[in-house]
Parts: structure tokens; C-alpha cells; sequence
């Protein structure tokens, strides 16, 4: 860490896939690319509203633990990758972890 | 946005229940009254001491996707669908997002 | 609550685990010992580079609601019954909650 300005911002980012494969194959080009240290992946099932109408679908929820000075890379391939028009992609806080565990983030995501 | 204060804070509310019935019909109230973008249902096994005694539970997880500014009037509702005495009912922010998919929380969730 | 420095400090703290039996002994531990409120598990995939390899395993995720002033001591508990050498354990943070539920954690969790 050079300054404070580049200490890592560990977080976890939330997406939602229409299947397991679309599901996969996005954590396969994160982890890949490094752009994530780990995807796991769950089924979900969604409701929603689109358009004025009550949807229901299964969906695949994407649990990426990564470094989020990458968010917007991380942003831009799952966009590249992801098969709707406008896919969940949000970050959340990690505060506290166990610290070979968060060094080990930080040795497996890119730094630029 | 008329001013900063009023800017949303978007967030992830947790709450859980006890049947995939009594989630579905929490989900569907609330995206239906606007308090909620999307709601994503996991089964899920709890483990808790309850009155000095440890409970083990198949239960239904309930995530909320929403504009936290909502907050109270959301675990209004939730109270009033709920079977349980104390209803886990607790929000985690969300610190980044895609912007597309924050805008459509905004547009989904009600604004009083 | 004595003064501001001591207030609960609310958060969920993620950790996976091999398999069902020792995500639930690990779950039981917590609880046993006041250590967690409540703990709830799901079964995930996880993918993941480990020295150089894209690995996929199947896992258990525990999520784990306590007060994060006993992060410490969650973490040292968890460690000497974890088969992974360098077990994940992430906290994150609660901003918001049902009053009653805030405070059955807080009853249900040690302070020193």
C-alpha cells in the first residue's frame, strides 16, 4: 500500500442470471480475468414488477468477493456477458474478515 | 432529486419466513405496493437459541431490493403479513451499482 | 449501554464451509457460545483460482447475524474448527433493522 488512497476496498458485488450457464460462464471471465478472487453461485427464485406487470422467474444469484477498485471493469464484462437488457449489478460493503483471507483477494485480483 | 437529502439510498433488506407461501405472499405485497424493485426467495436452514434452548429451522429468505428511504413503511408491512413475534427484518447498504439497474430501483420504488 | 463507544455494532459475517456437517457444527458452536444470534445455511457452487487453477467445489455458506464487536473472538472460534486453511470470513454491515429483532440479538449475544 503506497498511500491510503490505494488501500483495497474488499467488497461483494450481487448479480442475477437467467440460467446456470449465462451464471457460470460470467464467473468463469471474473475469475479468469481476474477481476474476482471467488463467484459463488445460488438458485434464486425473483419476483418483480417490469413494465406495470407482476414477473416470477428463476434466476441464478452470482456472489462475487472481489477488490472494488475493479468495479467498473468488473461492471463492464458482465455487461459484455450477460443476456439482459439492464442486469442487476450492486455492491455491497465487507468491513471486517479474517485477514489471510482478505489478503488473499487482494493477491488474486488485478491491480490495474 | 430536489436536494441532496432527498437523494435514495439504496439497500438490501433481509427478512425471513417461515414457508415458501407466507415469503411469496410478503414478496408479492410488497412489490405490488411499490416498497420493493425485487424480491428474491432462498431456502434456507436457521440455527438459534430460543428462550435457552437451540432451535433448528427450515426457513425461506427473503431479499429485498429497495430505496431504504422506505424503510419503516417496509417493515410496516412486513409485520402485518408475518406469523412470527419478532420478524427478522434488517438492511445492508449498497455502496455501487450499475446505473441502469440503481435508476430502475428508483422508478420501481414508491417516492410518498 | 454505558456510552456511544459501546453501542452493538450489527452486522452478518459470511463463511463457507466443505459440507453440510461441518458448516452445522460450526453453526452450533457459534450459537452455543453466544457467540452468533442466529445462523442460517445454504448450499452454494463456488468458482475460484487457487495457485493458478480454476477450481469448482460444492460448499455450504453460513450467514451469520451477531454484534461485530465480537468479531474477534467469532473468527478465532471458527478458525480451530474449519478444515480450510484459510477459511472466508467477511463481515458486513447492518445499517437498518426491525427495533425488536436488534435487540433480541443483542440479548442473545455475549459481551465480554
Amino acid at each position: 500500500m503506497k498511500n491510503p488512497i490505494e488501500a483495497p476496498e474488499y467488497g461483494i458485488v450481487w448479480v442475477t442470471a437467467p440460467t446456470r450457464t449465462e451464471a457460470e460462464a460470467i464467473a468463469e471471465a471474473l475469475v479468469e480475468s481476474r477481476l474476482a478472487a471467488c463467484v459463488s453461485l445460488t438458485p434464486i427464485h425473483s419476483i418483480y414488477t417490469w413494465k406495470g406487470k407482476i414477473n416470477k422467474e428463476e434466476e441464478w444469484q452470482l456472489t462475487i468477493k472481489t477488490d472494488l477498485r475493479q468495479f467498473t471493469r468488473l461492471e463492464s464484462t458482465i455487461k459484455s456477458l450477460h443476456s439482459y437488457e439492464v442486469p442487476e449489478i450492486i455492491a455491497i460493503p465487507i468491513i471486517a474478515g479474517s485477514t489471510p483471507y482478505l489478503n488473499w483477494i487482494s493477491e488474486s485480483v488485478v491491480r490495474d
